[in-house]
């Protein structure tokens, strides 16, 4: 498969951070870019019209929860994820392959695949990389993963075995691809180890895929270690083809990204925190539900243009979250995004202005430190 | 007081049924008119802006819950509900009378007001015609009610007793009234029995308010005795007052409703319902859950205009109600209220094109019939 909709331009680059534009069948992702997960086919608790309006452009879904709920074949009797949900930017979908490795004692690894059972209801199922690409084709996304595995960071045997199985799989992947609407990111693995990640990033830039994934990281090791593998990473990886740091989404760990040539972020963090009162700024977390915000006639971040904060403060917020209303998540969660999809977005305006390096350092300096990846 | 800014105009009759608008501090409402309920000063799982969009003009707000948390006191200090809730249009609270009855063994009912007990954290709370009316002001709402007594509606003896208390409770509440941009509802009682409602509609016609509610309906009673309370009050209240029927919000009692007089509705039902996978159409309730849905590409009612049937099927509102998706209330309620805010406004076009009486037949020909009030 050599899809041909997918088109990278680099427009501008500031140390290793770019900014560029991704065609997709779906309309023009610019990068880098922040995207909102909807992991069973729905942002949790914002509609797709509130996406849009927040400036949302590219969205995640998830292949093992979808596979599981309603089912691919149903989704591709509907006309696809995008009719699905009704997003019409473009979609991203992810293997299945980090959840089904996340299931720990509900699930057996071998060299063709891996044999699960439903967290839902018990039930066994069998992924392979060739079921995987099946079921994505189903789906319908604009770009879809390689199955991969996903070993525990600082177990280097460990790594060295599932490293051959990632590679062996992608190669399987890539022959397994039958639409050519569809770009099939090959994913970087390799733990905590400069040579697995190395090798990792040659072995697959040589099967040529239309992008890359990192993934592996933020799973547990420290901020350092996750910036050491992006600086071993991205000289590797070629320069014409898009980034993908999957599951990072801190505010810090997006600069940091950035910063080392990333270009497609995702996670569920800003919606996660929303539905557990806690908002995010460019200077740190706020807990909502904190006493200090009884009075506050303040938003959530003075200067924030999202929906939430140009209409609501602090108090009525902290009314909601104890008065147990859904709208709270509703409306911490269209800032968390907001927040998200603006920084990365203010970013790209910096790399543009040649301004990146004073951006981001004048980010961090003010940003919270946090001692391990999120 | 003799509020300044609440005239009501009345534009075209049909038989009963009345079209008109009353001129409120936060703009006019178009009547008849079903207005959704905002218990806690958010209509559940929906924003302001998709309330606005579904053409939602004035929202209710509970004195009651909103008295005990967060408090009428901070909701003053915070600027008053409009700015609170962030509703800038009219806003209409109830007298927290029925939320108190409501209580059971948890109240003490006497001559003067009702001592309770909270159903949150269970302190002693009392509320008087001038608590009512203090803490209604302190919130701010563009319509307030009177504070009664809602007595089960077959009881005679005990109506008897309720309506004294409540015509006393009128009088206090109409003196203790301090604010002038604010129109203080009488509120009609009696049960079931036609003597004492037209007792209750008289007596509260001479205290001239500007504007009558109808309360003690909807509350266990059956179809044809809540027509007949509404046939017996209606021609005894005066006609250049708006006239609101408590808490009723079916599609069949709201066109009922509007053929025999009322001009303002509202109701938790179109939420509640939203809730528990119910949506409700002018053919009748249509479970979303229920496994015939599982292919439907078909919107919840054909021809809706609602931003759910203008984007989603059945088939993918029946996944997140499954996924267990805070998405499923918010889509679901925009359609429901959206169902009855534009049902109320067909009416309401019905009644100035002199075409009421065709417009109620054909719909209550098709609406599938229940027997009591809901």
């Amino acid at each position: 498969m050599n899809p041909t909709h997918f088109q990278y331009d680099l427009l501008a680059s500031d140390g290793a951070a770019r900014a560029g534009v991704l065609h997709t069948p779906h309309g023009e992702l610019p990068t880098p870019i922040f995207c909102p997960v909807g992991t069973q086919a729905t942002v949790k608790a914002v509609t797709p019209a509130q996406l849009a309006d927040m400036g949302a452009v590219m969205v995640l879904a998830n292949t093992y929860h979808l596979y599981l709920r309603p089912g691919a074949d149903l989704v591709a009797e509907l006309g696809g994820l995008h009719a699905f949900m009704q997003w019409d930017g473009p979609i991203l979908t992810d293997s299945g392959g980090f959840q089904v490795f996340s299931l720990a004692e509900m699930r057996k690894i071998d060299e063709n695949g891996v044999t699960f059972k439903s967290h839902i209801d018990g039930s066994m199922h069998r992924f392979t990389p060739e079921v995987s690409i099946g079921i994505q084709e189903k789906l319908g996304a604009d770009i879809i993963m390689c199955f991969d595995e996903c070993a525990p960071p600082t177990d280097r045997d460990y790594n060295i075995r599932a490293l051959a199985r990632t590679h062996a799989w992608a190669e399987r992947c890539q022959a397994a691809q039958s639409r050519s609407d569809q770009a099939l990111f090959g994913i970087v693995q390799g733990g905590i180890f400069p040579d697995l990640r190395a090798m990792s990033a040659r072995f697959l830039s040589a099967l040529d895929f239309p992008g890359y994934a990192i993934g592996g990281l933020s799973v547990g090791e420290t901020k350092a270690e996750m910036h050491a593998m992006l600086e071993v990473v991205e000289p590797l990886l070629p320069a014409n083809k898009p980034r993908y740091l999957m599951g990072v989404g801190s505010p810090e760990d997006l600069i940091n990204g950035i910063a080392r040539g990333v270009d497609i972020f995702d996670c569920v963090l800003p919606t996660r925190l929303a539905r557990h009162q806690a908002a995010m700024t460019r200077r740190g977390r706020v807990n909502l539900m904190n006493t200090t915000h009884t009075h506050s006639t303040a938003p959530i971040e003075d200067g924030c243009q999202c929906y939430t904060c140009q209409h609501f403060t602090r108090a009525y917020l902290r009314h909601l979250i104890i008065a147990k209303e859904m709208l709270a998540a509703t409306l911490i969660s269209i800032h968390n995004l907001s927040m998200l999809l603006t920084l990365v977005s203010d970013a790209r305006k910096a790399i543009l202005a040649g301004d990146f390096s004073s951006f981001s350092a004048e980010f961090l300096a003010t940003y919270p430190a946090t001692s391990s990846a999120e």
